[in-house]
């Protein structure tokens, strides 16, 4: 130090004694010691103060906790759809107001490689949704068990809360089952795969009667999927499910809107049913502001001393956003979009005109069960991430056969939603 | 430093050499800068260590995470409510035990601006209680869309869990209804304003016929409301509710107890019904330990091609605290009474005396609902916040007309109840 | 300091005068204030920043907010099972899949005494379990009042989660039972004791007719209960309930699966009950990786103008751990085995191979529900805490008397179950 450095040469020039000079060292050494001491008793608690936290919480919208060690994590998802319908034309359905999901979901990881999920769905009675316990130690493939919707189309793999028109197209007559099964799934950049063994529902079905199960399983490639806003997407999805010991099977839907509750085709009970099977195709593109999609579905069903059937549909639904925004592609799905600017931050959110013509055909041989054309208007406000407020227009342009041959409804839905 | 100033005084009167003095200065110098980079990381260390947290968790029953930012906020808050009653007089009730409500509720807040709230009943088989999103950039005012309680009567504006008596009083029979619509309410420290527009109930309707609407609004004004325990309060309200497609209402209560779940007054269906308008007056004080309020409601049914009709009903009900404590007025609703002293800090807990005196009257031209008064006497004690443990002795003084004319039920009524 | 110690000298010595001898001093005084306020500043911040958070926030499945002063505590806890099940011989039974339990319990603690706890199965369409307000004052000891289990039965006392095979034995046609009443319990290392006083169950019940009462207690004594892995247990209960005003009780039991939802035995209706007792015998041992445990049961119904019955059952079961594990006895129940070697961490988790035999007789005088003996062979896989997959193999051996007599079933049971 400076101080030795003077004492020593007062003490070579004679200006300090012997004995003064010993005694100076002596201090000076003591005095050192003491105050690397304290440094380093600081540099010690400042060590402890700054050390990162063992767990992180973070809350947007819904709740994460997790440890910062990657081995725990645990999440609250939520989810609140609010629904207003206005039933215009034939056949008569009742106007109102619903809720049509109100959805809590608790997820996470255990121990690195294990991870869990409850979802529940509180509207209208309430019901489970995907809830399952999974495996995570391979990389971009999952194992799951428990209860799970089949890997079939592309409208039912993207949530909910991200579907580009109000409701998913008449092809939701063919889809979006939930069972009890097994499932591996794996999802990298370019392509995706997906295949499963399934049991029945989450509830207890018939006491007498085994249930019914099937298998299935979708492949989706993504050629263009390089940059956030340039997508190119096919997909292929086949499903058997043997319901031979029930022996009855249904296919109905309602008209792109679910306030009033009511089928507008119907294929009512098929009976003498041993299985069924269904193929899907999906496309999809997103080119900047622009996204487009279509989807086709035949489903065979398979009876005893009965005429086999055949039934099908598809859809070709398009968006457009007006602000400079664009669909977000996943691996395999779509999630959310996200608005670049946000309102009260600069901007408006995001906005989204969009357009969906389905057709679905449930006539076959003896079952009357009606064919249906509809064409959906659309508009979609994102203010901010996680909220979203859409108004639809639905236009049955046609109904062939069924209860409701030769009726033209025309329905106005609005939703109110928020999800995280 | 001190040191520079010896070093310069030694030089100066000779002690040290130009060359010595030289060195001295450069060392000097240089400790001098490293000095000051020890003390500069550690005052960066130190900002870091002690800068507040991004995310704040707290709990308090409930669990609360916020950003300190304010742009996100996650509560859960809960709600147990257990009852037992024993019923005698006549008419015969059943004897029991039950879990009046069993609430938890997920609220919060999205970038600022925007609200969302997600709450569920699980007693009795699960209802949805209020679920929406809000708007939040306006000073004391809010927007909502969902499911909401109607703004109609203060006993149903304070939440159950603040209710002076177990039970609120037979305007039951006018109050309580939780429609999907939209509302905007102001609240200020003198005077709150809400208004709004209600579609149907959560729940999908009778799929054919168009579900009901309406509108409601109320007023309130406190022109005592300055210290916490002074209370002057006067409020009006107003509802219409279209039910010209469903055709049919019905008025009815049981006995300000809700065990047994039998009505001790019922008009059955009134049909032909187009529309009912309900008209509220109330009034509240609060003076030290003392509180008291009022209210008076007329319901007015409007029918086709029959007589229109007229039923009203009114309470009074008082409390005294025992203990140092007041009720807890907020802005134009009442809140949960904190006792001043818990128990087991010191104190006893909170402890109130309560009384009401209620009459409702379902009887007009030909419909027969019955009249009915009773009064209620009450003891509440809250050990700490957020619990409370109260009992009641329900006297029916007189029942005129209905299928229980003439009887004097008496119920004997305890609850337990943890809520936050 | 050695400055001033140098300075002083130099002083001495005459080599600085009087004047700079005073300004040296003076500069030095300054400088050694100045440093003592800087290392003061640090010190304080230190201490802020290496202070203990106030809340402390955990996750390991579940989730853990508690303050750290103890006062108050929130914890989420959850359970999911996924059943498949294949029944084969007679009678018939369907074959498939269920979500057995998925449980959310919110518990916690507020201003140190006080407890809460909401706990819901939303598996099978919703049902309310544990819920209630606690007073944790007393040193071991509890009391309740809300929705509990009554205290009986070992296999009951221990969580679904922690039952060693799949489901419980055949008692369950004896035990079992939630209702709302009081409870006080004690736990000691070497002995437990509990006693309630109950009403109804959560629901409302029938209104007109006064609902059941009841009472019961148990008592366990461990002699041996020192270390981990050595365990003798003893235990004793009963309870009384009356139903006279319902005056009717029925006993059934499925053939330990529940899947298919079918009784295997069953009493039907026992009219004329006044009331029935239970009383219950329960023995359990673990020494190292072995454990046994059996419990027998007997109930007998008072009824009026009708012969009074008995009924009972017993079971036997053992467990034996292929891996170094053994059985987690708790205070009075088991908790959730813990794999010492966890697979993904130099382990296989924990192995265990378990077997029971269960015999039940609802065969009395007229009622002739039913007498049968099974006998259920296990496997358990805990591959690491909380997660468990588990496979059972029931053969009933015999069924004397009732609908199903002289059948003899053989069910073979899958679970995969996350629970924390």
């Amino acid at each position: 130090s400076e101080l030795r450095l003077l004492v020593d040469m007062l003490h070579e020039n004679g200006m300090v004694s012997e004995e003064q000079y010993g005694r100076l060292l002596a201090e000076l050494e003591q005095n050192q010691q003491q105050s690397a001491k304290e440094k380093q008793e600081i540099a010690e608690k400042l060590e402890l103060a700054t050390q990162p936290p063992e767990v992180e919480v973070t809350t947007k919208g819904g709740l994460r906790v997790r440890t910062t060690d990657g081995e725990f994590e645990t999440r609250l998802r939520g989810r609140l759809m609010i629904d207003a319908a206005d039933y215009m034309g034939k056949p008569e359905m009742g106007d109102g107001t619903n809720i049509r999901r109100a959805r809590l979901a608790w997820t996470g990881r255990m121990y690195k490689d294990w991870g869990f999920q409850l979802d529940y769905d509180f509207a209208d009675g309430g019901k489970l949704r995907d809830s399952f316990v999974s495996y995570l130690g391979f990389e971009d493939t999952r194992l799951r068990m428990g209860l799970m919707e089949i890997p079939f189309q592309l409208q039912y793999r993207s949530s909910s809360s991200n579907s580009q028109l109000i409701e998913r197209s008449l092809l939701g007559a063919f889809g979006g089952d939930r069972y009890i099964g097994v499932m591996a799934d794996t999802k990298k950049q370019h392509w995706t795969a997906a295949a499963g063994l399934f049991g029945e529902t989450a509830t207890r079905q018939n006491p007498i009667v085994d249930e019914g199960w099937g298998v299935g399983a979708r492949f989706t490639v993504a050629p263009i999927n390089n940059e956030k806003d340039r997508l190119l997407h096919f997909g292929i999805a086949s499903m058997y499910r043997n319901v031979e010991d029930v022996g009855v099977i249904e296919f109905s839907d309602e008209p792109e809107a679910r306030v009033a509750g009511n089928n507008i085709v119907d294929t009512g009970d098929i009976d003498n049913t041993k299985s069924f099977t269904r193929y899907g195709l999906e496309w999809a593109m997103i080119r900047g502001r622009l996204s487009a999609q279509s989807e086709y579905v035949l489903t065979t069903v398979d009876r005893n001393n009965a005429e086999n059937l055949q039934f099908s549909g598809w859809h070709f639904q398009t968006g457009f956003f007006l602000t400079d925004d664009s669909l977000n592609y996943e691996r395999g799905d779509f999630g959310s979009p996200s608005p670049n600017k946000r309102l009260g931050d600069g901007g408006i959110g995001a906005w989204e005109l969009t357009l969906r013509y389905s057709s679905l055909d449930l006539n076959d041989k003896l079952i009357d069960g009606g064919e249906i054309q509809n064409i959906t208007y659309g508009v979609n406000w994102y203010p901010v991430p996680m909220l979203r407020f859409s108004a639809n227009y639905i236009d049955v342009l046609n109904v062939t056969g069924g209860d409701n041959h030769g009726k033209e409804q025309r329905i106005f839905l609005v939703r109110s939603q928020w999800a995280f």
